[in-house]
């Protein structure tokens, strides 16, 4: 029987949180890809448009989740069905995953609690805000629950997810038929190696483009206790 | 005016080679990327349809072009229609690029004669079957052409080109955006650096994907040379 890996996404999806996952899973022999929205809806991200996607609503319980992140995870954690869902599928999921942002939707479903977790660095600490513990590291695993850290992280979360799903070996020749030998021209990746002003950039981009993101944050964390 | 960048897409193609890339630049001020095929038509590879693109034929001329590679490489070089549509935006493209095989389709449209360029490791020798120069790099310039190798390499490109066609700035605020720090967990991205077992098991399984793979390209590099 193939292993399902299903990537709940939705407007505002960063596409390379599941694409770059999506890619190296694709190539896991015996494994079966699912991506999906609700309603089957196609989503348009960036100018780019993934359709014929699965209802998520209709999606059968699956050997993996995995929650992409993005802008758009603020909606999708304000939005009870895309939750609903997402809590559906995680309670037979193998293992729960996310990629980015897509952590703040898991913990957003109650799923992180007491749990470590990555995500992008510039949204981990909200993680906290639910119960979830911030990790700063790359790929984390906590149990049955693996995340990714921002966006390109979602390439080494599914190398790893790879190997644990199969083997080192059947990772390692996934790595190697992607070419996966990273060589970034610049070391700018995190905030920690960044110049501060490349930072700083950063920093007021997210900001002008979300400037109500903490407070958005903040209030489905309310709403969630109370619930 | 918008730098503008084209990505013409086929069926086969691998869907990382562009959407890295693509993720990349659509984060670069002030471009526009345009991701197209032969006729507007969808294309499905591994399961995800890419849908709502552009006809390539009625693309206008570009600032850059950057063909994505994938086994589906083998037929866009045997497609007189597609290679005609990358002459065409190649003849007035600033830049001139590929990810990938998508060398291959450049060498093909008789675009790399005497080039240095990049190519993914199992399929870079067959450059010079077109007279392009082989090059191992991750990313190789040759004047304005800028090739990529395997997959992954279209990151590490794309970073490259956004530092070319803006500035050092810009391309590290992208990469920290992206948080682009990889850490892959196995070194098997190269065959210099994979265990030999493991590059075996990929050779094998490229070559049963595609056992005529040598011949078909040889073929056309043939009536290349007649043309």
């Amino acid at each position: 029987m193939d292993t399902v890996i299903v990537f709940p996404i939705y407007p505002g999806v960063t596409h390379l949180d599941f694409t770059g996952p999506h890619q190296v899973l694709a190539r896991l022999p015996g494994a079966r890809t699912v991506v999906a929205s609700l309603g089957g809806e196609p989503v348009t991200v960036d100018g780019l448009t993934f359709a014929g996607l699965a209802r998520l609503e209709e999606v059968e319980p699956c050997d993996v989740l995995c929650v992409p992140g993005g802008f758009g995870c603020v909606d999708a954690m304000r939005s009870d069905a895309f939750l609903g869902e997402i809590r559906r599928l995680a309670a037979t999921a193998r293992y729960v995953t996310s990629v980015c942002t897509g952590s703040l939707i898991l913990a957003a479903a109650g799923l992180l609690e007491g749990r470590r977790a990555a995500s992008h660095w510039a949204w981990r600490d909200q993680l906290a805000l639910f119960g979830a513990i911030p990790d700063p590291g790359r790929v984390v695993r906590d149990g049955n629950v693996f995340t990714g850290g921002g966006v390109t992280a979602g390439i080494d979360f599914a190398l790893t997810l790879a190997a644990e799903l199969a083997d080192e070996a059947t990772a390692q020749a996934i790595q190697l038929s992607l070419e996966y030998a990273p060589a970034p021209p610049f070391d700018s990746g995190r905030p920690e190696t960044a110049a501060p002003e490349i930072v700083e950039l950063v920093t007021a981009r997210n900001r002008a483009r979300m400037p109500d993101r903490q407070a958005i944050i903040e209030q489905v964390a309310r709403e969630r206790r109370r619930a």
